[in-house]
């Protein structure tokens, strides 16, 4: 339980090898001699188990002329024994409380100009692979391996697509839980069931943000009692078994809303996060799909009140490559999946927000989440 | 919810702002110029919350010589907003997407010879500040926070207390869900519900290691059937609400054992554990309790079925300084508090491990968890 992910149904060995490949090949092409891949999102994506994350060592030493090792404690060994490391080609090695696991890596990969690491490395590793690796260049092994995560295949598209309809059925069954006179940690404690009963590993994030807590874009739950008027904001998401994680954000009002300004505002955001799903497509640059909600919310005169990007790549990490964001001029490929995710907060008032996943297609979107995007007006008694 | 640590009762900001102190004292004596402490136990401890883990930077920066300032994101701003910055005399500096939070730090540090960055700081943020702070070493933060951290005062050492006795009352239900025909995760659900329910904030591990997977120390849980005759070995604990864990481990037989070398051997490992629990007292070194409990196991024959360290220490994380381990020469002192958990493993037919947490006083040890030692049996019915 707990340090490790949940265990998903095993990888077709296939699958992981050309990802290997993939991986080896841009390694290269990236001029690196090495990529040091730590426990999480980047292991499992390479070899099918994130793998625990404690202060021992363990880390996939994938070279890019050379074959690959997976350097793991010994006493953590069992954890990995449903890797298929010989169909793989990938060497395991372990080692002992009093060895030195760095050293161990060092003498494998030889003399090295450019090492690179995950970019979830701990300190702790990073800088006693420095000491080790001498006068190696370390750089961080994300651009290399996001060129490869970043596009989904058919597998990873249909695995966001299941966990995208779970999350969808629980904003569906929102008015069974959220009402006046609940607090919000009750209420997300009732959505962090039905999330796991809808389908998810685990319940990996809930956000209830009552009135003036919806203001606040990364509140989680308060002890704030629900209110008759509320305009409630409702961002809930985790992993499905296989690893890839839903994120939806829906926007709910107890009654009708206290804020005379809440219907108008709503609709700006609605038509913005209509506009940005509408400019996706191949060859659009991230940019683009965020100016076009920032756009049409700043002429409405909400501009200040938008106050982070539009949205995230999503996969098996909920935040990952590509970001939608000013600055980012990465062209939009099929396979790429990422939120679209709006919001206009009134500091200490209330706040709104909609967000849906969606996969680049050959010639638009395909929007992962279905559920209304209406402000959803439940009834307060 | 989720990617913050549960909220804990504020923090008396008196106990705070002497952590501080003494944090950048601490930090002069090691003739480094700033700490940066990323989101995480360090974190907690000096500013009493723990922060989120994005990819977007959150650190304190902690100059040995200077104000001190935490800088966040401007939008998850709102999560510190009950730390007492004014009255710890922190600054709190936000920053928006697009801005270079890196460059920021920088310059408020100005020129430095050495800069030390939290243990657990991701690869992204380091390799960010090495290429923002020029010349500047970096070096880990760890031994510097360290020093504060594994001296617990009389309100950890409470908590800690709190936290054992509370993991002790599940280990004394484990009759009630441990049982034939019982999967290893069925029984582990049902205790990750009582370790809630007896006071813990979270579930954070349980291991249910039953017949051949005791033998694997850092087994979690998975679909085998508990038989009759079966070895189990129960590893589990958790943050309370303050954020200190616990963490307890005790091996039980569902009816008399299966393996006819079981009483002799777990007799072995009774009095290994007991002689490291009774070795410790201030002066000791850490290895010293660690040889204790090993050479007990090895003059008995068991010595290569011993594959880890004696133990780790315990706080705000679940491992963390001192660990008692073979090299480690610290002597111990009143305050420190860690596991004392001797295993014997025998691959492919059973293992046993029992594990008490310990805190140093003026003349020995206190233990924190007391429930027998003896091997539970119990009912196969």
């Amino acid at each position: 339980m707990s340090r490790r992910s949940p265990q998903s149904p095993p990888l077709d060995p296939t699958i992981l090898r050309s990802r290997l490949e993939r991986a080896r090949k841009a390694t290269a092409g990236a001029e690196t001699d090495a990529l040091l891949i730590a426990p999480g999102s980047d292991l499992r994506y390479l070899l099918g188990e994130a793998g625990g994350s404690f202060e021992r060592l363990t880390t996939l030493v994938l070279p890019a002329d050379g074959v690959p090792a997976l350097v793991v404690p010994k006493l953590e060994a069992p954890g990995y024994a449903h890797v298929p490391t010989d169909e793989l080609g990938v060497e395991l090695i372990t080692w002992v409380d009093g060895e030195n696991p760095y050293r161990m890596v060092a003498d494998r990969l030889g003399r090295t100009g450019r090492v690179a690491v995950s970019d979830n490395t701990m300190a702790l590793h990073v800088l006693a692979f420095r000491d080790a690796l001498g006068r190696a260049e370390q750089t961080l092994a994300g651009p290399v391996v996001r060129e490869l995560r970043m596009r989904k295949d058919a597998a990873e598209v249909d695995a966001l697509r299941r966990a995208g309809a779970a999350i969808d059925r629980v904003h569906a069954r929102m008015g069974e839980w959220l009402r006046p006179g609940r607090t919000e940690a009750q209420v997300g404690a009732d959505i962090a069931d039905a999330i796991v009963a809808e389908g998810h590993a685990l319940a990996d994030f809930v956000i209830v943000g009552s009135g003036p807590n919806g203001a606040s874009p990364h509140h989680d739950v308060s002890g704030r009692v629900i209110e008759p008027g509320d305009v409630v904001v409702i961002d809930i998401g985790g992993p499905i078994p296989e690893g890839y994680n839903s994120d939806s954000t829906r926007t709910y009002a107890v009654g009708e809303p206290r804020d005379a300004d809440v219907t108008e505002t709503y609709a700006v955001l609605q038509r913005a996060q209509r506009a940005a799903v509408e400019a996706v497509r191949p060859g659009v640059t991230a940019q683009e799909v965020d100016a076009a909600a920032r756009d049409l919310i700043t002429d409405a005169g909400f501009g200040e009140f938008f106050i982070h990007r539009t949205g995230h790549g999503i996969g098996l990490d909920v935040h990952e490559e590509p970001y939608i964001v000013g600055g980012n001029t990465l062209p939009l490929e099929p396979g790429m999946a990422f939120s679209v995710e709006p919001g206009i907060y009134q500091p200490g008032r209330w706040g709104a927000r909609i967000e849906d996943i969606v996969v680049v297609t050959a010639d638009g979107a395909e929007s992962l989440n279905n559920q209304p995007h209406e402000l959803v007006v439940l009834d307060p008694a």
